[in-house]
């Protein structure tokens, strides 16, 4: 057909087609990663979207239903279980052994063995990408990914309290009739049940909550920071991990990214040096994401309760990376 | 909290709150149900989404992770096994027994039983909604929901050959290299294989494909009309249904009758008196969408062949609906 | 043609169209008001939009232009000098008059007769319609707004220190290099050169601009609100008044409102037991807006400093309001 | 403040700043050239948009204005009468001299003398950008962008008859009640009064509207058409050109650009050897764009009248440029 093309239906004026400007790459094509793929995608600020699998089965059949239904979305999509199919990118987002399935200890150890190909079949082909882990557990993928990349921290992004975040300020929005994009909490430190709520400056309109005593109990930060864990867990349970919820986070965070926008996201972010933290471990703190990756992480004034909860994960991630072989 | 709230946060003006503009429902919390929710909440134009679902486990779980990453959505979102929940709805969307999992007349009794459940509930809560059909066999069960319900023909819409066209045209824009919008094709009849090509007409820039015979061959048309039959197939025997797809499809379809545009979309709609149809079957053919249903069918001038196979599709169905013990 | 389109290129099904969901009316065709038009289209959460205007060629020759360029705007667009075009609006933006042109008082009571005529026809086709007030000065014309309507506080709105307050934080964000949307700052009170920086809340990530002391002297942040307001008062000298920036103010109001976001806007609103303030005066405060208008205001902690230029705002607009004459 | 935030405020962890992925000049801070940068800005496809104007006050209210409400707006945005603030543009959008003052021919030769400063100075800074040029008259200023710039053809694209066209859809839209969108109609060749209907293609899902002879008289088609033309004079004779109707049109164009959508859209490009056209001419066909600019022009079949229209528009177009002095 394309040597007609030219003659009968229309004239070739050029060829030319201007490096692609906006690529991004997903490593896994299970449930998480596409629909991070479909989230992204109605979002239109892609105009290459390449995903990757190592079961061709799986990476095919859902390669055809996203094209399937591709007509309005505009961005060219492309997938291989090569990773030639993902030069260029400047993001790349991995959700591969996302579901916890046996174990922290044996998930971590399963996705450090992807890992070891992930990571640098990615570097090869884009080295200069932003790297978004969405791997469980987050914080020490994060790690992995960046000791396997070689690549500077600031372009090693952990999804992170991201989404524990996110369901906090929803659950705040809820009880003060509220929209939560107007409502400014943090919650930091691990994704999980360790992350650590900034109560004391969790504020509508510069007004703190902790000073209006939402309850006349002083308990009401924490029991909401508690039903985030508790949601967080029972989705876990329920479900073996969040994929709506993860999708929309990561397309947020992919957004500030590739738009150089230079918002504050929590995302996890190499911790050393911040908050009396000295060992190699990412959590989560209030970054600026650009389209440098982590442009610069915001210096929260803690209380000591808070800093001893981060140093205590800090711990708690060290050990577990220290066993990790590479 | 709440009797605290106006006193300390803020000052209560009004309790107002307009009728609910836009709201919308979805029945079925399964993998299609889901990424039609994330579709449709991406794309803002609800204001109100109700999901149902008889498993309340699964419903919740599906929900909470819905509200997880709801924090950028700009809809109210609410979920219940109790179909009060769906007052109001200005569309219902079933997505119900999808995936086919043990043949089609077996899937066919056991959705048919669910929506004698289904649709009087949807009915009773929103009595002027348009009720919009994913269920397989969708044309069948589009047949279905009118019985039950009552309603007038133009509020049952099914999802249709909406699927197969919209592959249909990127297939054909992969080949001739041009935006699937800009290509003007379309399948008609019933849905899956033996959905009914009309090449004759399909053009770009008003240029007829026939008349370029794009591949040296009068075989390209069909060739592609097959690919989409097959690759149908393939999704269906690989994935049980397409998810993305349908996604995108549905928030296409939700949104013309959401915002009453009057564009003209392939769904499944009530054939009688439409090329010499004579029982009371759905099919798929060009329809005017708006706020009211389907507002309009175009008369495509259809060649006997054409024709005939649409005629056979009528009486296929009708002998499968003979059978249904209502 | 309309007779015979049923016959010939398609049949009607049904004729009924939902009562429309989300009606706005911009009365005003001038710059502003064709600009707050444009952007609200492209933003997709009207289903109709009327324009009004006295000047029966100047709202041809503008309704003309927007009509050449709808194709790909999803809304009805209607115009015409007659108020009936209006019936049903859920939102009314009143442009009139923005233009500063001879002076406060000339304006004040320019746009006062202005008002009489078009209240009144609001109200009349609209009795449950939101009114936003954007004709200047807008505290003032909110105050006319409301008792010429007679409808309750919460549901008239001006666009007050929404615009300052925008500049407040774009330029903060500058300096800061971090994105605006993710710096809460606030400018409250009078829109224009008494507005009142509520610096001691400002912050980032709940960091206080304050106490971080950014350029060590404390002069930083009345040094942003004077340019603010250098700004202000250069745009106003320049051009009359800011049309793009009140289109995107007036288009972030209006979907909160329409969508029922119940985000916090600094908006006009009646401030009257607010602070200490005693008389019948509209002035910005962090307000909650949804369908029902304003929803809340929020309760600031203000220092003396700043509640004193609140009440001297609320007596010079009150002086100023009891010279007119109704 | 800058060397003070890294230690205070936050720690600077990266100073990389990816190239300009999608960055977009706008050349002309009139009306027209402000609600291009409005509409554009809103569309969210650009990361960076730079204003040129030659008149430092005009350039400098706009661009505060425009500042002053970019909150949300997602995009870096820079102004400068210096063109090298345009710098690594992929598209700049020429709409210096749009209106009509003094006639055809006056404006002509001043838009001449523009364009030989304009395009030199956009070709020195951004030897790879596409051009798409909104002055008039539009078909002849392409031809001078194309001379002046020594650009392949590809990559000078007028705004030509998608203006023109627009308004015949949407005209048509309305007699038959179904979205534009959804009609498919064409007006090739020069802009303005000599523009051509293809009548005999035009189209509502394949059904040709002038098989179903719409109003029982052949001259439906012809009378839209010479509707369309009285409307765009009477805008012409009122406003002195379309503003929002061209900054929608721009949108939709430079979307297809930047993001090499390889959407069809009638816009002038390079005539010769089309239609049996021998003269260096611009006219408006159906082009395919992308990132090239111009990536193939569709061989729609014409009449023998259609064809001399054209190739009249042609000698028209080429006695005034033979006039011109480079």
């Amino acid at each position: 057909m394309d040597d007609l093309r030219n003659k009968l239906l229309f004239q070739v004026t050029t060829q030319t087609v201007s490096k692609t400007q906006a690529k991004l790459s997903i490593v896994g094509a299970g449930q998480v990663g596409m629909a991070c793929a479909l989230s992204i995608l109605q979002q239109h600020f892609s105009d290459e979207l390449a995903l990757v699998d190592i079961i061709p089965q799986k990476l095919r059949e859902e390669y055809l239903d996203l094209l399937q239904g591709s007509l309005f979305l505009k961005s060219k999509i492309v997938a291989d279980t090569d990773y030639a199919v993902t030069a260029n990118s400047k993001l790349c987002i991995i959700t591969a052994g996302v579901r916890q399935k046996d174990g922290l200890i044996a998930q971590l150890q399963r996705n450090l063995e992807s890992f070891k190909t992930i990571i640098p079949n990615l570097v090869k082909h884009s080295p200069d990408a932003i790297l978004l882990i969405v791997s469980s557990p987050v914080d020490i993928m994060s790690y992995v990914a960046w000791k396997l990349s070689g690549f500077p921290f600031s372009r090693i992004i952990g999804i992170g309290t991201h989404l524990d975040s996110a369901l906090y300020r929803f659950l705040l929005g809820q009880k003060l009739q509220i929209n939560p994009t107007s409502i400014h909490a943090y919650l930091i430190g691990e994704h999980g049940d360790s992350s650590v709520a900034i109560w004391n400056s969790a504020n509508v309109a510069g007004i703190l909550l902790a000073d209006i005593n939402l309850s006349q109990a002083s308990s009401e930060g924490p029991a909401i920071h508690k039903l985030v864990i508790d949601s967080g867990n029972e989705i876990t349970s329920l479900k073996g991990c969040a994929s709506w919820a993860t999708a929309i986070a990561v397309t947020n965070i992919s957004q500030a990214i590739m738009k150089n926008l230079r918002t504050i996201n929590l995302v996890s972010t190499f911790a050393k040096d911040q908050h009396g933290i000295t060992q190699d471990v990412f959590l989560s703190l209030p970054c600026i994401l650009g389209s440098g990756g982590v442009c610069g992480v915001l210096k929260q004034i803690l209380q000591d309760e808070e800093k001893a909860k981060l140093n205590s994960s800090a711990n708690d991630l060290w050990k577990m990376q220290e066993e990790l072989a590479f």
